[in-house]
Formats: structure tokens, sequence, C-alpha cells
């Protein structure tokens, strides 16, 4: 087994020698002359100029009747003057002006008197309530230089002007081609180490967001000559072609040998991460870029080279991120090998932006999902501390994180459902929730990170929840425990129980899988194995940490271990059997000043709501009005 | 002939009243299920959960070999341990773990051995370099909330999470009815009396941004039977139906009556400006708004009812526009009559955000392409005074108002022109032009509300061009005069000057046709007149003012006028002919303080360079090195 290793070139380099021979061979954009009423999004290929004027004649602007403007000076309410049928002729708004008027009195303005005439009681001047020939726009005006991108408006005007169909720059059309044996088309029902194909689905919705044409190949084998046949098809095709995994140097990792058989790898491998894997090069002059196979990796490619390359097509300025300040809601440790991207969620509280770190792994698609933001870290910084000021680019509306409850702590699919609710309700603001374990609320709302976060945190000696450690961190007050649910922990196992786990004593002798540190259950599993006589040490499994307990759920259902501490509703997803041991008080801790907000406040009117306590009990092992009993 | 009046309801009651029906109705959007892979953009009609877990079985991390752990348990750098065949499998990235082993080590760190043997240097922990199952996705989880806008990466979780097909919400089908005798389709040739019908097009535009499908009628005749038939059928096939014009109380107006037949008349007229007569109204449980014929008016009603009656079909919260707190460049008078909406162009000029408010006309699409926000004015407030701090509603990207050079004074198309050529040479900033004549750019200079203006003023008394204009209202200095062309006035006359005119002194017998006050050109005319002994009063047409050179020729061409003065690009234009006058001095009056930022700098480049020169010789009456002559 060989391993290569790839280049480590930085971003900016990288771009330069991938962009700087695109510019060589002459990549950019070609016209094509669409019809002006089907054009709107597009950008002009040059400038456009008006066809003819708008308005193309004279026209009434109002309705009433044309006449000679010279009849009626002399008009006025002290000397009223009377209008003959031949002195006018009606006329409705738009309608051209007759021979030989040259202004509209309007209809407001006429007095009947007998014999079809009218009596006036003002004089009108030379082109009143008429537009004039041109008053719009006038033939030969420039209406969009060059490289505008046609706004409806644009588009009316462009028609209004006489101009019914306009050149334009043909959208570049990309092909995707996804690669790997392993690699299957999207499916509820894969077959283990089947892996859905779903990359091409991100990439196709960022590149139309970019304005490309998107054309997404079939799913190619690991296999040299086909590689090459469907990516010669492709450069016949398209405009530049995207390689989806395969990047990297791995036995099956073929991308870059193809390009360079076909044409020229200028990059493998940018000091970037995620995202280091890439292969960026060029055929038949036009972009041909392999993507690393892991989403997260991909999408900074994609947002860092590709995007730009179809900026460089249509010769467009890339547009410039918005940046935001905010403070750093967790420590972050970076690499100097690389320029590293963190997603993160972002939410103001009180004057505050705060900005939370959203899990770093490469394949979590998750955590794009839940990004505001990305927090570049330079590649000489080796990290950044909670609470330091930080630029982050903003991924969302802006106005949006104006408007966020930010819910943290301890994990229970409760929130989302709370959050689905408040959706459905009509709620102005959205819910941004993490799962930082009881421990993790408690820090995040005394640092003013949060404004609730969920805890169950038992007091060893007294039994009692939660009440003494709101005591111990807020001595001096400032945050409030809301009443929340009562809820079963016990041990999840295989249908059927197959280790016979009678107790929490049994964990001693099976693999357990744990939550992680600062998670209530955690410290409900240290109290129980310390109680049962239990050294950590001799459970094996106690270091294999999960952050939710459908996490844990999962584990024990693929039978990576055999039992944890979870709740009833995620033993149920995964049809599991589950062993009660305990309830206990699952609560929210808010910070005071915030218990009047609006956004709190709603939260918990849902949470009470007939309709959540509803899903509650079908999700089971919630007790609404319960005790603990641990 | 009668004249109706319309109600006169301001806005939010109007809006309550509609959209109170609106919801009694049931108005609201259906759910249909789409394939994910097609879902990008979508809005999701319920909470979405994971029907499985991504990844759905344990994975290798990494290429290397897959082994158990407890085996390699003690190997150190200092007591290296040797794996058999036996011990290992190989597996490359996403590969399944095989039965047995919960660990991966990596090629990097595998040392050849004899024998298929491989040494190793350290031990590696259980599920270390293993994506356990659910690590990125558990299934049950929620992924999204109902009411979420599913972006490219939520797809792409979603199919992670074994969702296929999404209930979304489906997208309302808005129709759109023009209609109107005088109404034809997109043509370069209309007769006399067609009105172009570019009103849909612009509407579909909009429509298409908010997330509606959209479908045109034909062009429908001011016949009630008929409109009352094409209405009927909208209403059978769309969920909401916009009447473009015939909205009003006029002869041929019948929108009102039609709704009336089919639903209910909810409003007939509201308190904004322009947009007044607009109809809001209720037919087959769904909204059938009429829309004024003038495209601004439209625009402002597809605004501010169209917009939210889409929203309130999605249950989604209206956008809330991004304000911006800029300087108002010049005053404005408004009505108590009605809120009005004003478009303005925005700039950074320093410090100070710029506001210039367009033309205010309800024809008048052209200034919508160049409206950067929308200043809504008060009823209560009759009007804003030049120089007062104002909250605009931002209609483009905050971003391109930063880098943006605001270039204003006397028309000439060269401006234009050197715009196109900025674009074309990929300038990553635009050019802000408006038309306020040469004095109103000394004015704008002054004020700081310009970074350049062109000028083209005679000192009457020396004969001589802008400097002393620059000195009388630049005491102390603080602006340049930079160069531009020599350029020849003249007076334009229709082809075959038919009514004999050989030099200036020949306006006093025919129909004149005048620039605006502040104008360069008027101060020319003036200059002449006094010139040649001619009182302006005794010229036909003196009152009649135009903004730009093209629209003085407009005006001769379209005989509202006999002559004009202008340049002679303007006369070719129009097939003209043109009868030269004088050369003058076109400058460019420059804040002193901008003279070397690089947009003002890249203007001028361009304005020197060989393609602007030519584009100017084609144009022609442009003398590149000529001193004035007048």
């Amino acid at each position: 087994m060989k391993h290569r290793y790839l280049e480590n070139l930085p971003l900016p380099q990288a771009k330069d020698r991938f962009f700087g021979r695109l510019r060589d061979v002459g990549f950019e954009a070609r016209t094509e002359a669409v019809d002006t009423v089907q054009a709107c999004g597009r950008i002009t290929a040059k400038a456009v100029y008006a066809a003819i004027c708008a308005p193309h004649y004279n026209a009434s602007a109002m309705d009433g009747v044309a006449v000679n403007a010279a009849v009626t000076f002399g008009a006025s309410e002290k000397t009223p003057l009377t209008l003959t049928p031949a002195d006018y002729i009606v006329v409705d708004t738009g309608d051209p002006l007759p021979d030989g008027t040259d202004a509209v009195i309007m209809v407001e303005d006429l007095i009947d008197a007998p014999d079809g005439c009218y009596t006036i009681l003002a004089a009108v001047r030379p082109w009143q309530n008429v537009r004039q020939v041109g008053e719009d726009i006038c033939m030969g005006d420039m209406i969009a230089p060059c490289g505008t991108v046609l706004t409806p408006a644009l588009c009316g005007a462009l028609l209004a002007g006489g101009v019914t169909t306009v050149d334009v720059l043909k959208k570049p059309v990309v092909g995707i081609i996804p690669t790997g044996d392993e690699i299957v088309a999207p499916t509820a029902t894969p077959a283990k180490g089947d892996i859905i194909e779903f990359n091409s689905t991100v990439f196709r919705g960022m590149l139309e967001g970019w304005d490309a044409d998107v054309r997404v190949f079939p799913i190619t084998k690991d296999d040299k000559a086909l590689l090459r046949a469907v990516l010669e098809e492709a450069l016949s095709r398209c405009d530049m072609v995207l390689v989806s995994a395969g990047s990297s140097a791995g036995r099956d990792d073929y991308t870059s040998e193809i390009i360079a058989s076909l044409g020229t790898v200028l990059v493998h491998g940018i000091a970037i991460k995620p995202g280091k894997p890439a292969v960026l090069g060029e055929a038949r002059q036009k972009p041909v870029i392999g993507l690393p196979g892991y989403p997260v990796s991909a999408i900074v490619v994609m947002e860092e080279i590709v995007r730009e390359t179809v900026d460089l097509y249509y010769a467009r300025t890339p547009k410039a991120p918005q940046i935001v300040e905010g403070v750093l809601a967790k420590q972050i440790v970076s690499s100097l090998k690389y320029t590293e991207y963190v997603r993160v969620s972002l939410g103001k509280i009180g004057d505050t932006l705060s900005v939370s770190p959203l899990p770093r792994g490469a394949g979590v698609i998750s955590s794009f999902t839940k990004a505001d933001g990305m927090l570049v870290i330079d590649q000489n910084c080796e990290g950044l501390l909670a609470g330091e000021r930080v630029q982050v680019r903003l991924l969302c509306d802006p106005a949006a994180i104006e408007q966020t409850l930010i819910v943290t702590g301890s994990h229970d699919p409760l929130i989302d459902e709370v959050r689905d609710l408040l959706k459905k309700s009509g709620a102005a603001f959205r819910v941004n929730s993490t799962h930082v374990g009881s421990m993790g609320a408690i820090y995040a709302v005394k640092g003013g990170l949060a404004h609730l976060g969920g805890i169950h945190l038992l007091d060893t000696e007294t039994g009692v929840y939660n009440k003494s450690y709101v005591k111990k961190y807020f001595p001096d007050g400032g945050a409030a425990l809301v009443k929340g649910v009562g809820r079963v922990q016990g041990l999840m196992v295989k249908k059927g129980n197959p280790c016979g786990i009678r107790s929490f004593a049994d964990v001693a002798r099976v693999r357990y899988v744990n939550r992680q540190r600062g998670a209530g259950t955690r410290i409900l599993c240290d109290y129980l194995l310390q109680k049962n006589g239990i050294a950590p040490q001799d459970v094996d499994g106690y270091d294999n940490e999960e952050f939710t307990h459908t996490g844990v759920a999962a584990l024990i259902a693929a039978g990576n271990a055999d039992t944890g501490l979870g709740i009833l509703s995620a033993a149920k997803i995964y049809d599991l059997d589950f062993i009660p041991i305990c309830t206990e008080v699952y609560e929210f801790l808010v910070d005071e000043q915030y218990l009047d907000d609006p956004m709190v406040q709603a939260f918990f009117a849902v949470l009470r709501s007939e309709e959540c306590r509803s899903r509650l009990e079908a999700m089971g092992g919630y007790l609404l009005e319960e005790e603990a009993t641990c």
C-alpha cells in the first residue's frame, strides 16, 4: 500500500495559478440573444440602447379632453370660458393626442354646459397633462451598460424602449460527475457500504444560485477508462466540469491522473481545512475541478474556488462577503498547516453577537445546515479563545440574527418540537439550538451567550435536580429556573435485551456508550456508577462519547455498544428496549433579564400548549407534572 | 362624461381589510411532495425527520487498515508492534468496517514489514478513525422544522438522512391578465397609440423572486364580457389573479365592476402615491388585485400589497426592508393626501450616504431601473428639505453603495459610454449618473453630494467656459476642473430644415424646445438670445423644458417643436439636421479630496482611452483637443 503526499499550496497561490491559466486560455462567457420578456436575472453582454422613445407618441396623461392650449388662454374663475364641441376631442389616458391639439384638460375640471359644451375655469399650458414623446425613455439613450443584471424594472424599460431581444451572457453549463464504487443514487434504504450521492444536489443548488446551468452526469465507478470517457463527454458538452470525489491520493483516487491525461493539473492540494484534497486543472481550455468527497470539504472548495470560477466566466467582481463582528462562545484550536473554515451559528444576546462554533468534521453536512456564518482562521493562527472578538462571514440574512432565540444546553428532542410549533404558529423569530450539555447551558447563560438552556443536573448529595447548581453558579441571582418536564431516563438495550440487563449495575459487564462530559446524563451515569461502587475505568466504552440521546441509541442499534443511558423517545425511534432507571427534572435556566422577552415568552407558551403536550405524549417518556425519583 | 371618485383608504386599513378577508376565506398554501434533489429553494410544509442515520453504517474515515483496537494496545515508539495479515483488513475511506474490527489505522502510520505484515508505533483507541453510525445525522432527528427554506446544504442533509421526497408548500400560481384596447405585445415598431405591454414582464420577474409561479394570460380588450370570462378562467386555474390596468374609474375601467360581479371588492383606491387606483378584491376564496396601468404605480402596489399577499399564502413573516439613513440631496414636496413613494439613488460620498430623488412620474419606469432605494414619505408630511437626514428602504446590495462613483451635472451621453467601458474593463465599482444640469453639478460637488460633475458653463462676459464659475462658487478652492471634451452645440431641425433656420436669431419665429433651468445649454440659449436681442417671452416654447439632449431631439422629431439647442450626437440618433452654433468646453468639476480616489482615476483613465475616443468619434460632434469658440 503506497501513500502519496499532496501539495499544501496556500489558497491565494492556488487561485493565482488556476485563474491565471483560465485567463490565459480565454475562459469567458459567450453571448446569446434572448427574448427580453424572458431576460429577467440575466446579465447584459453589451450596452443596450433604446430603439424607440417611450412614450413613442404624444399621449394623453389623463382622462379628459384634448385641446389646442391657445383656445383656453384667459380662462379663470372670474372669466369662465366655454369650449364648443369643435374646440375639443375626448381622450382617455394613453390615447394619442389628436392632430392640432397640444394639451389635455382633466375630466375633473370640465363643467357640463348645454349642447355638448364644457365650461372651464382655468387655462392649460401647451403640453399640460400630456406625456410628450420620450418622457420616460429617449431613443438612443443607454438603458443599461454591459454587465448589468437585468432586474424586472430593467426588462420593463427595455421593452418600453422597443428592445424585444437582448444580448446577454450565456449561462455557463457546469457538468457534475459523481464518482465512486460505493456511491448510490438517493434512497431511503441503502445497503451497508452504500454511500448516498447527495453532493451533486448540494452543488447544483449552489451553482444555480450563482447563475449557472447544471448538468449532472450519471454516477461513475472508480474505473480509469470509464472516468476518462465521461470527463471527455462532459468537456464536450459543458463550459466547466466538477468531478465529485476521487480527488485525494488514495488507491481509487483517479481524478488528478485523468485530468492530467486530458489537460493540465495546476494544483493538487490546497492549504485549507476542510477542503485540502482538491484538484484544480484545465483541459480543452475549460476548468476541471476535482472536489473532495466529504461534503463539507467540497462545499468549502465550492465557495472558495468554484464560485470565483463562475465569476471569472462572467467577468464580474466576486461578491465581497458581508462581515459581522461577534464574540466567540467557545475556544477553537486551529492548525498552522491550513487556513481553517469553521461553521458557526449566530445570535444576538442583548447587544452582543454570540458566535458558536458548530461541529467541524468534514463529513458533517448537518453542520452546514445550521451555519449562519463562516469563521475563517488564518493559517498563522493557532487558535481563538472563548470571549475573543472575531470577524465572521455572514451566510444568512442579517435581519434573522436580530430575531433569534438562542436555546442551548442538554439535548432533548422536545426543543426541536417547540421550534417546529413556533414556526407553525407563525413566530417571526427563529430558534437556534445547540447541544452543549447541562453544564454547558449554565456557562452559556452565565456568559450571556444564550437566552435559555435546558438542564437536568442531579445534586448527588440531596437528590434534588438543578436548584443547587443554580445557587452555586449564580450566587448573586440573575437566573431563573422555569418548569420544563419530567422525563424518564433508562438503559437502552437491543430488542429482547440479549445481554440480560436488569439494573444499572449490569453496565460493568457489557459494552457501554456514554454521553459527553458536562451532559446531565453523564453526571447521572457517574452518580449511578458511584452508587453501585463501579469505577469508570471498569466500564468498557466509558470513553465512547455521544452528544445526543439518539446518538447513543443509534450506536446500540448498530451494535457498537450494548447499552447506554438515555430517554424513552430515543429508544422508541430505534426500536430498542428500555429499562427505566429514574425520572428526572428537565428545566430551563433563563437569564432573568430575558424572562419577559417576547421570544422567551412565546417559547414557553408553545411548550405548555395542548399541541406540544400531545406531541410529547406521542413520543413517550415525558411526565408533564412529575417530580424526580432518583 | 362622468367622473367617479375612488376611495382614499390609508394603506394600513386597506391591508387590514384585504388580508383580513383572505384569512377569513382560508387563503393559504397547499402541500405537495417533491423529490428532494429538486427541492432546493422550496419551503417545508412540516417538520422533516431523518429516516436513517448518516452514516448508516460504521465507516472507515481514512484509507488504511481496519483492526480490533485491542490488538494494538501497547504499541509505541519504544515497543513497536507488528500486525500480521490476520490482524487487519485493508479499507478505503467510506468502506464499511469489517466484522470484528472497531478501529482504523491510517495508511500514513503503517510501516511495511515482510510477509504482508505492518509495523505500528502507536495504538489506536476503539472507534478511532471510524465514522460511527449517526455521526452526522441520527435517525429520528428533526432535520428541519416546518416553514424552512431548503438550502442546498439542507437538501444534502435530507438525502443523507434518507429523505428522498419532502413535503413542501406548493408555489402559488399567480395569473396576470393584461388588459386594454391600446395594449400590444412587445414590438420594436408599435403604431401610434399602441402601448407596449411590458408590465406583465415586470410583475413576473418580481413574483418569481417571491417564489411564485406565474401564468400570463393573453392581452384582453376593454370588453366587460370578455374580461369577465378571462377572469373566471384565471380564477379556475390560479391561486391569485392580477388584472393589469383598468383599475381606476374612467370610461373603460372595468376591473372593479367585474371583480364585484364575481366576488367582493374590498378596497378601491388607496392613499398611496403612486399606486392610488388599485382594486383589492376576493372572488372564489382567492385574491384578485386590480393594478394601475402606469408601471411605477403598479410596482408600488406590487411591493406593498402583492408581495405581502404571497407572504400570507406561505404564512411567512414579510421580510422587513433593510433601512439605511442618508442625507437628502434635493428638496421633496409631498402631498398630505397620500403616503408617497419616492425612488432614490444612493451613493457614499466620504462618510455621507447621499440620497438623490429620481423622477417621480407614475409612467417613468426608467426611474425604477436606477432606484437603489425607496423613500417613503408619511401622509402627514408636507415635504422634506435638502440636507435633511432620511430613512430609506434599500432596494440594492448594500455593498454596492459603498462602491459607487457619483457623477452628476450636465447631460452628455459620453458619461454613459464611460460607464459602459468601465463595466467592460471589469471595474469593481458602479457609476450612478444623474442629470441635474451644470449648475446642479456645482451645487452637488460643493454640497458633498457627488464625486464629480460634468459642466459647460459659459461666462457670458469673457466667453471663457467654467473657470469663472469655479472661482465664484469655490472662492477658497477645494474643487478642480479636469479636462473633458470640446463639443459642438447647434440647432437641431427636422431633416431638410423645413423652417429654413439659418442662425440662432431664427428661433424667434419658430416653435422652440428648451432645456431646464441650470443646464449649461439653457445658459447658452439665454446668452444667445441676449446677444441677438430676443426676449425669452417672445420665444414660443421657451417654457417647454427637457432634461436631456435626446429629449430635445425627440420632441423635434415628433413635431412638438421646430428647433432646439443640443449636441450633434443627439441629432444624428433622430436623423435631424444640425446647424452648428459654437464649440464649448465640457469639463469635469471634481471635489479635490477625491482626485486620487481610485474610482475617479479609473473614470478619467477610461475617458482618455482609445476605445472611448473612437466611440466619441463615431457619435460625432466631439472635439477631443479643441477649445471653445463661442
